[in-house]
């Protein structure tokens, strides 16, 4: 298969005039900006119920062998083409879900293609390398000219994973590593031998009582420490062991966050102070805090730029270390490579994980005392994956050259108004709408959000939900006007029925 | 590149007398079978000190941005080939370690060649799926034809995951649910409102105080789950919280093994009796026993199959689940496609985790029972990679096609007979050889092992080594009779120097 996909005159619809609710949104599309990928189909096809008959006979053969209950809907990948989702039954969806948040750059990108198909990336797939022991020779390029190109301002160093929960566990390893380091009085001071003794029976001082401190609805992963620092939902948590660690408040604003302005001051100063008092007095003190900058598994919960600005003041006051999740907020979807931008933090986050859009892992850190002080103490067999790296690193060159930052911004705030226009006219439909000025990253409230959610796959849309009421927007970087226009539409047509 | 690959006669030197140690381990090879990889290198190139010069500068480059203070060797994987890794330096050795036990069946193998540049393959890269919600609509043919096709006898379904810790971690928390499950009177009584309020604040009764138990000196990983049942090392432990998780002896058997039969069956008794002593009285209830086949970072200690079948019994008398950690053990490495094949249970285990030499990952199950009872229990957003899944497809093919377990259990025996005459001759070198009829998975104690494992790069072979003191042997499934003569060679050199 192969399609063409175009450079976009990125800005060139910026000037056009917003048109109100109720046009057809569509039409001006065309005048606004080429499309990315010129051969994408021109809106949903919908042919059956999803899922369909061929839908319904693959989903039957794959629950004998494979648990399918979270199924949402069968793809095939390989008639699914940019923002656009295909099934067995022929159904084309607009898809702005994206694989919970990370497809960066549009299904069957021809340039992913390219790097899929180089000669790097299939010596990366047959002689996956032990990384750690065995790196191969041109590690340090792939790194260079691709995961640390985009590093966050401030952090030179990486340390590569698999998955989002892979890469905050790894921080944490770090963040406990630094702590007992600073606690012990130095990198060249060693271990007793009463900690290492301790240590393999897994009691104190070995294996000492910290924590890592997270937030009310926050989602870091499912793996045991990730888990325990996940408090979005009782799903995911029932009947698993779980380490004692500290859960502060976080911010419950008022949307749009603006207009609230001094009563979400308030709140989030009330979340600071407890946040604080935790750090000081919880019984297993936190080496460091980890936080969202959008909480997205959660319920798409915003805070402003000052609650994280205290933040990393209070980490640095109580001498902890700041993490900032940005699995699913980081590589453009807030209209900002890192989400993180948007604060304006004088001291940089000590580290900062991603996953997901970067379709690799890891964590970024600057401070080299984050360095373990001996080998073998941060390390497993592959430590990462170099064909997902070199994958990585043609999504960075594919949002450099089509300037999707950029296109994510504006695309999103475009997106943004239509939204608050359908809220005025549907108001019991569009709650507490959110994500203003963060790209595409875009949520609101609705009282019947999982019906809406099933009818939009009627309406040719697949769209996911995030805590217990919110719609979420997450989609590709690709997502242009023409996109939400049409996904204004679609909307406007559940919203009616 | 394009090497050639053939298809060796895989039983025609079965008949060849074994010669003794000091006549040229290399003459036989030609009329023993035919290599595997034709264009292979017919014995190692040392030009430089490992690592010579092109290999510093690449690791100088390197540690700017990436901690190189483990690494073992610079490597080229684009000139490797077979069983045969080389470095920037034009430096070839002949490989042992074979990235830490992963690599199945030989660098720059050209059947997995043509499955990474298969349609399948390009897609599976570029448009990978969030598995759990939107599976691929050949994804049960995949895991039929490939992960499931292997699966050990008495498992027929699968949960897939990236690594061998991932991998671990998902099956004690289908362990936990279970048991909770039980205690709780099955799969229809639901969670009490106490439970889910506890689970988001980490107390029981929602975060409830179980454990899994593990063996002294095992190996299950780094995360915080699976490093809790790690117990090989402190230096991976300290300074990490962990969960107060019981610790039983694993036996400390004398080798060879059946020479001691009685002493090493007293030690095992033992072993059994302090491992149903802790199930019973530990404060934190074990929900299951995992356990490695050979233990093999924790020193490459073995265990008889009576062990094994005691502990399958223990588990079963106490209601509690039997998880075999395959990891390292799996694939074909022992002479079986999975060692516990070698203990003869009446009962399979009830989850049998891969990762590794499959170069995907997961656990195998059977009960589904072991299903949670509700979705979204056991869930991420990639659930593993179909890329890999692919990967392990053509792997298992390969392995079939040149009848590489039988390969393994052959050379592996002869190979352990050329080392035990070694033994004979330099008894202070090889001490306590061990894996007789455990296909290639040998090891030997030595009391200079790190100087060893340092010459034989100046010999040309690249081996690992596992614990304190041994010298750990994990060739690939393609290691053959001349290579198992090249390596006693070079062994005996180091020996004599």
């Amino acid at each position: 298969m192969a399609f063409r996909l175009c450079a976009a005159r990125g800005g060139a619809g910026r000037a056009i005039a917003r048109h109100t609710v109720g046009t057809a949104w569509r039409r001006h599309y065309a005048s606004a900006t080429q499309p990315y990928f010129p051969d994408e189909p021109k809106e949903p096809i919908v042919k059956t119920e999803i899922p369909g008959p061929e839908s319904k006979r693959a989903i039957e053969k794959l629950n004998k062998v494979f648990d399918t209950r979270a199924l949402n809907m069968m793809v095939d990948y390989t008639k699914s083409l940019g923002n656009y989702v295909a099934d067995p039954d022929g159904n084309v969806l607009l898809d702005v879900y994206a694989q919970i948040a990370s497809i960066p750059v549009g299904y069957n990108n021809p340039a992913l293609r390219k790097a899929a198909t180089s000669p790097q990336m299939v010596s990366a797939i047959i002689n996956r390398p032990a990384l750690g022991n065995f790196p191969q020779h041109d590690w340090a390029d792939i790194l260079e000219t691709g995961i640390l190109k985009v590093a966050p301002k401030g952090l030179n160093q990486v340390f590569t994973g698999t998955t989002g929960s892979d890469a905050n566990e790894l921080a944490y390893k770090a963040a406990f590593m630094w702590k007992r380091q600073q606690e012990r009085g130095g990198r060249d001071v060693d271990f007793t031998q009463d900690e290492i003794n301790s240590s393999m029976i897994n009691q104190a001082p070995g294996a000492p009582p910290l924590s890592i401190l997270s937030f009310s609805s926050a989602f870091h992963g499912r793996l045991f420490g990730s888990l325990s620092t996940t408090r979005s939902k009782p799903i995911h948590k029932l009947d698993i062991p779980a380490f004692d660690w500290p859960r502060a408040p976080f911010p419950q604003c008022k949307y749009p966050l603006d207009q609230y302005a001094s009563e979400n001051a308030a709140e989030e100063q009330r979340c600071l102070a407890e946040t604080e008092r935790l750090i000081k007095e919880w019984h297993h003190p936190p080496a460091a805090v980890v936080v969202e900058p959008i909480q997205s598994e959660g319920g798409d919960n915003h805070a402003s730029p000052n609650f994280f600005r205290g933040l990393r003041e209070l980490t640095k006051k109580h001498n902890i270390l700041f993490i900032v999740d940005e699995v699913q907020t980081g590589v453009g979807a807030t209209g900002k490579f890192w989400a993180h931008e948007h604060w304006g933090l004088e001291t940089p986050p000590d580290m900062v994980t991603f996953s997901k859009k970067a379709q690799t892992a890891g964590y970024y850190y600057g401070n080299t005392e984050l360095r373990p002080n001996k080998p073998y103490r941060q390390f497993n067999t592959w430590m990462g994956d170099p064909s997902r790296a070199i994958l990585f690193r043609a999504i960075i060159q594919e949002i450099e050259r089509l300037d999707l930052v950029r296109n994510t911004a504006e695309t999103g705030a475009y997106l943004y108004d239509g939204l608050a226009r359908l809220a005025e006219r549907y108001p019991d439909e569009i709650r507490n709408l959110r994500g203003k000025g963060q790209g595409t990253f875009i949520a609101w409230d609705s009282p019947r959000r999982d019906e809406v959610l099933k009818r939009a796959k009627g309406e040719g849309v697949n769209i996911g939900g995030s805590g217990e009421r919110a719609v979420r927007l997450r989609p590709m970087l690709v997502f242009q006007r023409h996109h939400a226009d049409l996904l204004l539409e679609r909307l406007e047509r559940i919203f009616k029925s």
